[in-house]
Order: structure tokens, then sequence, then C-alpha cells
């Protein structure tokens, strides 16, 4: 099997598969009894906050543990929207951004909010004039992600923060689910507000994310109840998950700290290959890309078949995002960019990890020639 | 260890841990994902619906996954609430409700909806005649618990479905975290719109849990996003933990049948023993009681005090629900009970499940003798 769809979901590391079953098994209690199995439970998630928190170079009560990515960045976009309803009632997102940034916004619109949607440039990526030039006096959220997750586009996130340093009344919340031990994003000197990241994206379980909540920010709670998370996110705390995240962020960062050169090198012999076959354009941005992620589009091949051509082979690649692979739309980060539908339509995206080698290479590109001949046998 | 704290949480089954690592391991894919990968964790996802579907006698297609208790009673509050505040802005719900319901409550009311919260009886039952008093032209929700998570009264939920018949604009949701596979609830039959169920209180893992959302209902998405889930909850499946909990609930549902009357007997001889004790007080009623709550209040003891002293015994029982305990707030189902405050802060709260027996009674009554002495002696 050669997995190049670690975009969508990553394989979780073992040894991080154990740490949830250790906790599951013996530290089962509810962190909010008062007795000592809920206090061992306790104890076992502080560990996770603080571990968590000195990776991210941030505070332990900045991090708010969710149950994933899409309720992170829900609850960072309505969680502004509605706690600072009475500042102002406008907000400023990209045209690139994942459904679950989207979407809020979209339901936002159907309250009375305002949304401005940036559009990008030919590389997938936002302009910082552009963004200066759509601030208004009533704007409350800035909400632009680090990587784009279909074409691999890197943000201007530190310049938009510099940017909205004139601007102290705006929250700036950044989507970091794509960029998170792939692409360094210091949250304090890039003065993020909310930063999302998802656990199964860096070889951890699903059930966990976070959300940093930079302190000072307040957020209208998402999931209200019991109180868990200082009143921000209710729910009994999934500490076997949470502690399992805590460990595959650690192992993600020591193999970032390790492995960054050869996977961008990888990635340069991805983008040398493709270059060299017929019928592809590369649709990743050569500058301000992240090192994982390779989208390309095929002449006059449907790319949903392609992709189950090479999965016959047990290669696994995907189309654009996994959420939006089997609505057959073209993947709006393409059109966003000015690339035509019916290209757009033909995307294909590699998404790496470190797991992925050299090796690999030459084998995908052998299978891809083949489903390419063939599928353009049928054709005709 | 003696472990009487099972409406906080459960210790999950081996073999339903045993699951969820099968899963985690073999069948990473993301279910959205177009190949097989995807496919196959897809199939997986379908097969626990139908699963879990069958096990509660409703269609799979009414089986919506969230992450746990607290999303779906959220979901189905705020969800009824901003898809339907066309037709109305009143809701009714209870006193006694666990905070997954009251909390959003309170912030609908900040966004401009009246709601009614239900006085109970001396035996923690609100009553249908108070409920059919309260409903009105614009009420548009009734969201009534199943069986109190602090006392263990059973509402009367059929006569509630039955009464609001009447009512086909009212939407009736049931929050059946304390009642799932205890006691046993028609909702077809009791004509319940929405239901709650969360995995771990019935030997599950956290990070799964699910509302049954009765077909022609619709919601507004709480998790905004990628689509999953029928448009209704968005975020990547967490497929490992939702089979896990298709298979407990189904191991949970099997104990009911061969065990349920060990259950009721169980909680008989706990009541005869804190009866036979000095300085008791019963406050679960004896009529209209789930079988595995006991809550009592001791004389002239903090309870606090009381929980850490047995738990040094390595026996774990709770003062009131979990989220609540460390509050130090009196219990707010005894108090609409008409239980004194002085009383209600001194509650002590026994949970049992499948795995306790008849042999810790006694076990458990010497240490509560022994830690009544001690700490009344200490207080002289």
């Amino acid at each position: 099997m050669i997995y190049l769809d670690n975009s969508a979901t990553t394989k979780p590391f073992p040894e991080v598969l154990d740490s949830f079953v250790a906790v599951a098994t013996n530290y089962f209690g509810n962190p909010s009894s008062l007795h000592e199995l809920g206090r061992k439970a306790e104890r076992l998630l502080s560990q996770a906050r603080e571990q968590v928190a000195a990776l991210l170079s941030v505070r332990p009560n900045e991090i708010i543990f969710t149950s994933g990515g899409t309720e992170a960045n829900n609850l960072a976009i309505k969680g502004v929207a509605l706690q600072y309803r009475k500042r102002g009632n406008h907000i400023i997102t990209t045209a690139i951004e994942h459904p679950s940034v989207t979407e809020p916004c979209r339901q936002l619109e159907e309250l009375g909010f305002e949304v401005t949607y940036l559009p990008v440039n030919a590389y997938g990526r936002v302009e910082v004039e552009t963004l200066a030039r759509a601030l208004r006096d009533d704007t409350i959220l800035v909400s632009v992600m680090h990587v784009n997750n279909e074409v691999g586009s890197i943000q201007p996130i530190e310049q938009i923060g510099e940017l909205l340093q004139r601007y102290p009344k705006v929250i700036f919340h950044v989507d970091h689910v794509q960029g998170i031990a792939k692409v360094p994003l210091d949250m304090k000197k890039a003065r993020v507000d909310l930063c999302t990241m998802s656990a199964h994206k860096f070889h951890s379980l699903r059930g966990a994310g976070i959300l940093y909540v930079r302190n000072g920010i307040r957020l209208s709670p998402l999931l209200a109840g019991g109180g868990q998370e200082w009143q921000v996110r209710s729910g009994t705390e999934n500490v076997a998950a949470i502690v399992a995240m805590a460990k595959a962020l650690r192992l993600s960062m020591e193999a970032y700290e390790q492995q960054i050169r050869q996977l961008h090198v990888l990635k340069e012999r991805w983008f040398e290959a493709l270059r060299h076959m017929d019928g592809i354009e590369l649709h990743t941005p050569i500058k301000h890309s992240a090192p994982h992620i390779i989208n390309f589009s095929l002449d006059g091949l449907k790319s949903e078949v392609f992709v189950h051509e090479l999965a016959k082979q047990q290669i696994f690649v995907s189309t654009t995002s996994a959420c939006s692979s089997k609505k057959r739309a073209p993947s709006k980060t393409l059109l966003a960019m000015g690339v035509e539908p019916k290209r757009a339509e033909r995307s294909i995206r590699i998404s790496l990890s470190w797991e992925n080698t050299l090796e690999e290479i030459p084998v995908v590109v052998r299978a891809m020639e083949a489903a390419i001949q063939k599928l353009q046998g049928v054709k005709r």
C-alpha cells in the first residue's frame, strides 16, 4: 500500500494508540469526579494540556480541547460572532477556506451577519492589501487558513497579524489544521487570537482537536453544559484521545525537526516526476507552499476514475479534500485561483506524511502512466 | 475497588476497546475518501448505524452520530430553535435537566427566546398537567429528560408524547443519557422527535454519542462544514468510536435482558441497607425510579469529605452529577423536589452498573459506618 492521502486523514502512530488504550483502561474516571479515579484522570488531562501548550509555545489556559477541527472552527467563528455581536456584525474570510469555516459563516449570514469572502491570486494566496481594503469599523473577526487543504498554498499569516495589530478590536482566527507540524506558525509572533488544530491529521486518533484561545478572548460556548474547559467547551473530556493527541503532537514535531528537509526533497522530486509526464498541469505553487501537498490535473481524464484505477494498485490519492470528493464539484480553491472549471474538475491531490519515501515515486509514476494509457484507451 | 459512580462514567467493556483498536488500526481511512480505504471505513460506519438503528427500533437515517451527549443535547435544542425560529420562540423544559440542556436554553434566552422551566413534584417528577398548562401557540420545543441523573426519577415520557400528539408543531426532545439500556423507552410509541444518548455511559469510549432525529425533523447544524451525517453534523466521522459504541450498545441491551431483575434486586437491597443506617435520608423515590441510581443525604456531614473518606477504602461514590460536583452547590434536583438546602448540600449518589454485586453492599455499609463515626468524631 502506498498511502498518499494524508491530508484526508493519517494512520495513527502505534505508540499513540497504545497510550489511548492505557488511559481508557486504567484511567477511565470522569475528570470532574471528586474521588481519586476522577483526580487521576484530571491529572492526566492537565499534563496533556501542559505538554500541548509547551509544544505550541503558549499557556496551558489558552488550550481548549474539542472533538476535532470542525468543532474548533465552528466554536471560533460562531463563538466570536455571538460573543461580540454588539461590537459589530462583519466577518472577513477567504474564498478558499475549509467548509468548516465557510459553512458557519453562511449560517451567520442567515442570522444577519455580513461576510466578505476575499479572493486569492493565481498562486492560491490571499493578498494582505486586499484584506486591508476589506476591513471596516464593524469588522469583528478575520478568519484565514494557514495552509490550504486542496493545493497547499501558505497564507501570509504573519503579515496579516501585523496588519491587524492596528485593529485591536478585530479578532484573528487561523485554521492551522493542514499546517501544524509541517509549516511553522508562531502564534504569538503572528498575533493570532484563535487557532484550530485536529488530532487525526497528525497521526493521532479522531475525537480530539485543539482550539488555541489567546488570553483575553471570550467565546460564546458552542457546546454549553457542565462547564468543562473553563466554561468554553462542555462535555466529559475525552482524556484518552487527548493524551494520545499530546503524544502524537510531540512525535510529529520531533519528526519535523528530523525530517523536514527530506520532506521538501520528496516534494521536489514529486514535482520533477510530474513535470516529466505528459498531459499534467501542476497547480500547487512553487513558492509559499507546504511540503506535503501536491495538486495537479490531468488532460481529458476524469479524476474520480483515475483515483479508482490507482486504488486497484493499492495507491491511494484524492481528487480534492476528502469531504468534497463525493460532491463532484470542481475544487473551489482551483476556481478561486482562476483555473478554468474543466481543468479544476480533473484535479488530483497527493498529500504526504513522514512515512512516505522517495522509492514510492517511480512506482506511483509507472502506475499513473499505465492508468492514463488504459483510461485514454477506453475513451477512444 | 468498588466503583459506584457509573452515572458519571463507566469502565469500557474490554471487547469494546478491542473493536476500537482494530478499527483505528486497520480501517483508518476517511469515510469521505473515494478510494478503497475510505469505502471500507464508510461501510463500517453504515453497519454501525444499521446496528444502532435496529437496537433502538428506528431507521438508520434517523441516527446522527455526535461526539457525545453534550453535543447531542446542544444540537437538538439549538438546532430546533434556529431552524424553527420563524414558527415561534418559546421553549419548555424542566428545572431538573442536565446542564447540557439548561445551558443551551439560557444561551437561547440571550438571543431572544423564552424558556419555561417546569417545576417537579416531591418525587422529582414533572407532572403532565403542569406541562399542558405551559404550552403556548408559539411553543416550538419541549425538552424533558427520561431518567434524572441526580436522583434517578423517571419522567412520564409516554404521557408527554401522548399530550404532544395534539400539538403537531411542537418538537419533543428527550435526554435519554441515563436511561438507555436501563429503563426502556420506545421512541416511536412515545412519539419522541429527538433523543440523546452518550457512549461512555454504557461501557463504551468517550468521543461518540447519538442523536435520534425522527424523519421529517430538520435541524440547523451545530457543527457545520463538510456535510457529513446528512449535512446535520459535519466533521470526519470517528469510525472507531462509533463501531465501539454500536457494540457496547448491543452488549448493554443484552445485559438488560439478562440482568435487569438482578439490578432491581440490587437496588432494593441498597435501599434496605441504607434505611437501617442512622442519620440517612433517602431521596430517590421508590416508585418511578431507575434501577441504578440511589440518592441519599447524611445528617450533619459534608458530603465531599465523606466521598474522600470512602475513596480511601477504594470505594467510589459521588456527591451529585460529576460535572456539578466541584461547584459545591446543592443538588438542583433535590432543591426542585423541595428538599431543604442544608440537606441538599449533603447528598450522596450511588450509581450502579451490570458489574456491581450484592456482596459489595455489606463492605460499603461497613466503610460508610466507619467513615461517619470518624468524621463525626472529628467534628466533636
